[in-house]
């Protein structure tokens, strides 16, 4: 009977083909997004004011629901069948659990800390909260295989951009250091200007105006054309790839064997 | 007799390979364009003080036109052919025939508005003609259906944006709010820098100015790239399949039957 | 004798299999080369105040070779072959012919322009010299007939990015007009916001200030990715195609019979 | 004997599948990411007044340990199997024999340099270490070579590229210079706009502020897009391909054998 009700909970929080589970899941993404909503208004200082004590007790009472079902989970761990030692313990420390345990930091403010500047940084955890839609959506999961399965090309592209970055960083600080000693006032310094560039973001904020300063500039931006062209062109494949083996694999509807596509 | 004529109108209205109908079809697009063209023009104080009045005549002849093309639909919907109940109350709730009614909508302002403003903003409307156009322009339809065949991907990959956007403007409001109190004041106002930087437009109104804020921006520039890389991967991928279908479809290489991809 | 002698010289003007042909093309593409460079520098005052003098006497000299060639080409005109009426007229209102006019032009300066201004203006068509340079590379017009091939889809995306920065700009223009008048003015200014958002260039300039302006700012910032990523999808699609089609358009190397890649 | 320990010198300094070759591959690339993180920190005033004394110790340390991988390289040069006369010469110009050098050139600072400034010059070439990375990565090697098939394509996007550049900075310069003399004081400096325009970076620096400059530039703009859409496109191709070749290839679908696509 205990087995059965346990079971029935586990499908419950795990969103099994139970009644009740489908209900469950909606309410815990929004209960999720409301709480991100909430720390995101919460910063905007009239709201704070109007509204702080509702999204306090908002906060207090949602973080109880996060923490009983993290305490949940906990509890039914035998379900997931793992039989090896310290199921409990490998479990408690899987990425997902650590991310529950995180969000309910919050409610243990008062045994933590005491300086209001701290309690500030922690209330500001339940923002991770959106992590744990990553359980709730498969398509993610999927999603996140595709890329992994070019992990070896965008390390390999990141790698070459950071590269260039570098290069490009140290080469503008010896060309514009005399120009503009403040804003180019070291090569990590320069390498804000770097990223902005190379990322084709250009905020303004720090820009070459040597004619050297400005050649170099226009090398690395022409350059960043196609440091940006290559992740987009590995996704690109990925996509491609992923939607092939998605629509069947490849067997021959007519005579079953199997084909590269 | 009055049969055949509704027939014709009917077809002349709707681009059928009736006689006049490609003329009334590039009379109705020309009306368009010029009407879009005028509501732009309008807005130059110039050419409102030396051409105002000439405009407004355009306009309200141009509507009647729109009005007497609507009323004519409207008359005509049996054409159709939908023997549901209540097919004239569903075709005039459809979106194409809600567009054509705001596009008219400023010929009833006396009845509408008194107050100026207002009537300005209503006039306005008018520039939502060119949504009309979607009606004249099949390939839209076509290309509308391949966006929409990767509805999921898309939204998956927007949703992550967003995602990447809400934990980006947060770390950056806290590491910038003392530095830069009235720029990044709050995490809605953060999310304005969020957005410029992750799309890479980059105006550099908000721009982080301590180590930290850049450490963090650098991060969001490169991850930019991948999270802008992946809708422009889904893009690619759908337009090669898009192709590949118009070109028919393959053969299995083991039997040599044709294979619809 | 005359005609082989005639023969010869058509060979090496279109860059036949003959002796010295390719030694010719190689000195137009250098003189061209040097003709453009020159018009680029000369708009530098140090340089227009100390080699002036050389580089319109280099000026003069080339476009006389220029002009011979023009002369050659069009005396030369039977050789192409071309038996209809007017082959002569046709020919020289080639877009090729008329790019070779255009650029020997500032040679009759004195008979076309007294004011100084215009002559400066007409001196600059030596620019469109670059373009001369198409004729010389075949490869350029593959990668041509690549594009046009995709010419309707390329042309609705662009339509589409027209439409968004229509209805993107008008917004932000009833959004800002109050509380930046001076850069808001109208829509046709509010376009050039519109234009360097979608296209995520961002120079900063115009920046929506209100938050209606910068919540209409991020969702056509964001709609913007969409807009972008489409062209480089079809042009990634083209491209792709455009190889397939390029390693042997697909006949299998044992049966002979066509393969559809 | 002699011969034996040579072997194994060599096969350790070229990663072989002896003992101590991964270790000290491993070794050789945390020496070249300390250095030039060494490079890159001793930029920073605060660094260099703290430690200094210790970077340099560790610079002549490494610097030391590079020599003396150069030198047994050299010395080892016969390992290569190259019979050809001249073989320790045509090693010692080899691409990454040359890189080698360049990073231990600043031991023979005393020698070459008295002048402080011709010092720091010289001390940052060990920067260049960074390119000794490159021997250490196969995959990258096998990236350059997917990108060098399509040098011809590339080269060609980047013509059309400068090409546009070339046409667009000419015209912004014309369109602009009276209005803003000091910006658009000539070509090449309208061409710094060109290629922060084109590359959609957008500083906002240099940016045109009469109604002809804007049309112009919105017109640079949006074919910008496609200029950048190209290479991407070209990259998604490439890699398309790559990942096809990886699998392996294909096999006619009329007679079932396999084809080398």
């Amino acid at each position: 009977m205990a087995v059965n009700a346990a079971r029935t909970a586990y499908q419950i929080l795990e969103g099994g083909e139970v009644r009740g589970a489908a209900v469950f899941q909606s309410f815990i993404m929004a209960l999720i997004a409301l709480n991100v909503l909430s720390v995101i208004v919460e910063t905007e200082e009239w709201v704070r004011v109007q509204y702080g004590t509702y999204l306090e007790w908002f906060e207090v009472v949602s973080l109880c629901i996060f923490a009983g079902e993290y305490a949940l989970r906990l509890a039914l761990y035998r379900m997931r069948g793992d039989r090896r030692r310290f199921a409990l313990a490998r479990f408690a420390v899987s990425p997902m659990m650590l991310v529950d345990l995180v969000v309910i930091m919050p409610l243990f403010l008062p045994f933590l800390a005491a300086d209001t500047r701290m309690v500030r940084i922690l209330r500001l955890l339940r923002i991770f909260a959106i992590f744990k839609l990553a359980r709730l959506t498969d398509s993610m999961a999927e999603f996140g295989d595709v890329i992994r399965a070019r992990a070896s090309d965008l390390t390999l592209a990141f790698f070459v951009l950071f590269l260039v970055l570098i290069l490009a960083s140290s080469m503008m600080y010896y060309a514009e250091r005399d120009a503009q000693p403040e804003v180019f006032s070291s090569i990590p310094a320069s390498m804000w200007w770097g990223v902005v560039t190379l990322t084709t973001i250009g905020y303004g904020d720090t820009v070459p105006v040597t004619p050297l300063g400005r050649a170099i500039g226009a090398g690395v931006a022409i350059l960043g054309i196609a440091v940006y062209a290559i992740p987009t062109g590995i996704m690109a494949t990925a996509f491609n790839e992923y939607r092939r083996r998605g629509r069947g694999g490849g067997s021959c509807p007519h005579c079953g064997r199997s084909i590269e596509r």
